[in-house]
């Protein structure tokens, strides 16, 4: 006998399996999260709930793991609209020969707006809640996610030549801190600084970037160590590999969000670990675009914090982050030699959690406890291919696929509610996505 | 003006695009499939198909691309009900504590049935029409394809010690002699001796099938060289490499159907090609068993048949060949280091037209050409995830998940109408695979 009333609450999720993620590798039964505007407010037993809350929403998911919403920590969202343009190519033909003309034709704020539409739309029908995006026009893409009621970090371009965005180096950074400011203090949207690479960003431009990161307190998404050629050349021009330029100009600290990092000395992966840089690995464009295998593992091992994304639509092709983090998991180990490296849970962790730790989330979203946002998916199990079941983890890992995810929710709000999306124009997405693909083809 | 009548058929399938797969890389637009009892009688526009025939039945797929249906080429279907079962673990810690105690419960010919009735309704909702089946049990197995009217070729189990199928070498012969008996003639099941492996068949009985493959006139379906530790031991034992012994006693011909294959020569890559040999790429097995990289891409240029299995559910875990296909394709770059590597036609090649002539069907099955047998799958791309759409063949390796599969013919037979599964009983399939779950779990 309890005395205490039932607490009047938004929403009440009782799902059949839920899994936290933090503690790490648990799977909890007939749980059920109650969530009150956009928070969770608690995870517990389904029968305690039901005696603790009176819910305005109940939600019964009775053949569903309820997990994290995925965390896409590498895409540029709107170069979804180039999803299969070119493919097959060697990197260089790709960029110069496709990808560049392609985007020279129709960048600009519609362009980077009806994009990163079609990305959200296919982001939610797969679970993913955020994403770490790096594309021109911040200042569209990040009005658009706002707009969607998605989750983003926005990046804001850095590079050493003129573009459609910015004509100067000053210009990139005044436009960079304009951009920050208009989403100073959004429940959503926030910013990161996005230089482009070592090798298309200068020192001057990486001494100013490390002072304003600390100044607005913003991460710093860098691509790095891609490819073994991109080492060769900084080394033939500064006799230092990347890595140690950056360690050079002050960049490698606790903001670096590292992407890729397919090359990579037992030294730089114990200086990443301790300086608390983050490394994105992105499994599917590295493969496809031949630029090599990240040591995933040794950096798992090493306690580096790894997070996992998809890259763009033009060299992955597609943002399915349950694909990416099964690439993931069975690459690894391949990779390390050892078919017990970066289990079922470590992927599922570094999809979440890590991507949001690696963007400076972690105290926001990654998890399913108490306090946090409620960034949730739930994903269908009954199906034929995830039977029978022995392990949750294992099949959410190694058997299910994305459409297995029926419904979503971002800070509190449904925004997939039995595989459709409820607040959205698909057929309005589609028509646009559409019409750039009939402007981007006629050449 | 034709004085010709127009032909009475049993079927038209008219859809937006057709992948023939022969000719190579060529994506048909507007195109229909005349099909006639099991057979495919012409591919044409589907403006002169409607001219030419008279079809019982007209199916119009205006969003979708129709493909010769996949052929897995190497897989433990009955394993399926093992699915997840054990992840995450070194090889022999994985057989000897997870797997082998698991099936030493449960073989017998109802095990495999109902195994192989749940891996028959997921390959269908794949796409897949044709499996290169290796278990024990063959007589069960085979008469359970039969009666779900699914292709399979079975493998006639050989190896070196006593099973529940056979006690003794000469058992093990004698019941393979009366398996494959039992299909002769069959319109949809034949057969193919299966000796374990290298490290599990003796000499004797690698001549004995030597002999009897070609009296029977059937493949010889053998994992071989999956990882490096077994090209060690038998180089310690015999002095050779499992292939240069396998060379020796005369089993390196076209019959040879060499699963996995992951440590290779460019000498053993070059005999592959002059005799003939086979190679079935099971990427997503490799990578989870941590097995090695099978040099897909060489092979494929030294003009080695090239096929594609999943492996069985307890090491991949599922049975989509869309995903493995994906996963060749992106994998092959990446190990040849050339982006414009196993490009995707290749792989859809490899996973259709491939499998079908390792396993000696390429007459009857494998693309979309007049003789051919009526084993087809509709793809639908109209999904957000597969748009915009500029390339039929990339959205198809690179894009599409499995579940955009729509329609299944297997020898004229639709098996899977939009999604559906037509004539079989998914509820009873999926309560056996339940009722295994929990004699297997309570351990």
């Amino acid at each position: 006998m309890s005395d205490t009333q039932p607490q009047s609450i938004d929403l009440l999720i009782e799902a059949r399996w839920v899994v936290p993620v933090e503690p790490h590798a648990v799977v909890l039964e007939d749980h059920a999260v109650a969530v009150s505007g956009d928070r969770i407010i608690a995870l517990l037993p389904i029968a305690q709930a039901r005696a603790a809350y009176v819910p305005r929403e109940t939600v019964r998911l009775p053949e569903h793991a309820l997990i994290p919403g995925l965390v896409n920590a590498h895409t540029h969202n709107p170069m979804t609209l180039l999803r299969g343009l070119a493919d097959d190519l060697p990197l260089m033909v790709w960029l110069q020969q496709h990808i560049w003309p392609a985007e020279a034709k129709v960048i600009g704020p519609e362009f980077v707006r009806d994009g990163v539409e079609l990305a959200v739309a296919e982001m939610l029908r797969g679970g993913t809640t955020c994403a770490n995006e790096n594309y021109f026009f911040p200042d569209a893409i990040g009005a658009t996610y706002r707009k969607l009621g998605f989750r983003a970090v926005v990046g804001l371009p850095v590079i050493e030549f003129p573009t459609a965005w910015a004509k100067s180096q000053d210009e990139y950074f005044e436009r960079a801190g304009e951009v920050h400011d208009s989403f100073r203090g959004d429940a959503l949207v926030s910013t990161a600084f996005a230089p482009h690479a070592p090798y298309t960003v200068s020192d001057e431009s990486f001494a100013r970037i490390r002072v304003l990161a600390d100044q607005l307190d913003i991460p710093v998404h860098l691509h790095l160590h891609e490819t073994a050629h991109e080492v060769e050349e900084e080394k033939a021009k500064s006799g230092l590999r990347p890595f140690q330029r950056l360690q050079k100009l002050g960049l490698v600290n606790d903001r670096l969000i590292a992407v890729h990092m397919t090359q990579l000395t037992d030294g730089e992966i114990a200086a990443c670990a301790e300086a608390g840089v983050s490394v994105v690995h992105c499994p599917e464009s590295n493969l496809k675009l031949a630029s090599g295998f990240c040591p995933a593992e040794k950096l798992r091992k090493a306690g580096v914090t790894l997070a996992i994304g998809t890259d763009g639509c033009a060299s992955n092709n597609d943002l399915d982050m349950f694909g990416e983090l099964r690439t993931a998991a069975l690459l690894a180990k391949a990779v390390a030699n050892d078919a017990a490296a970066f289990d079922a849970a470590s992927a599922l962790r570094a999809a979440t959690l890590g991507s949001a730790k690696a963007m400076g989330l972690d105290a926001k979203i990654g998890s399913i406890e108490a306090g946090k946002q409620a960034d949730l998916a739930a994903v269908r199990l009954s199906d034929l291919e995830t039977q029978p079941l022995y392990h949750v983890a294992s099949q959410l890992a190694y058997a299910a696929g994305r459409h297995q995810v029926s419904d979503v929710w971002v800070a509190g709000r449904r925004k997939l509610a039995a595989r459709e999306l409820v607040d959205m124009d698909v057929a309005g997405v589609l028509a646009r996505a559409h019409a750039w693909r009939e402007r981007i083809a006629e050449r």
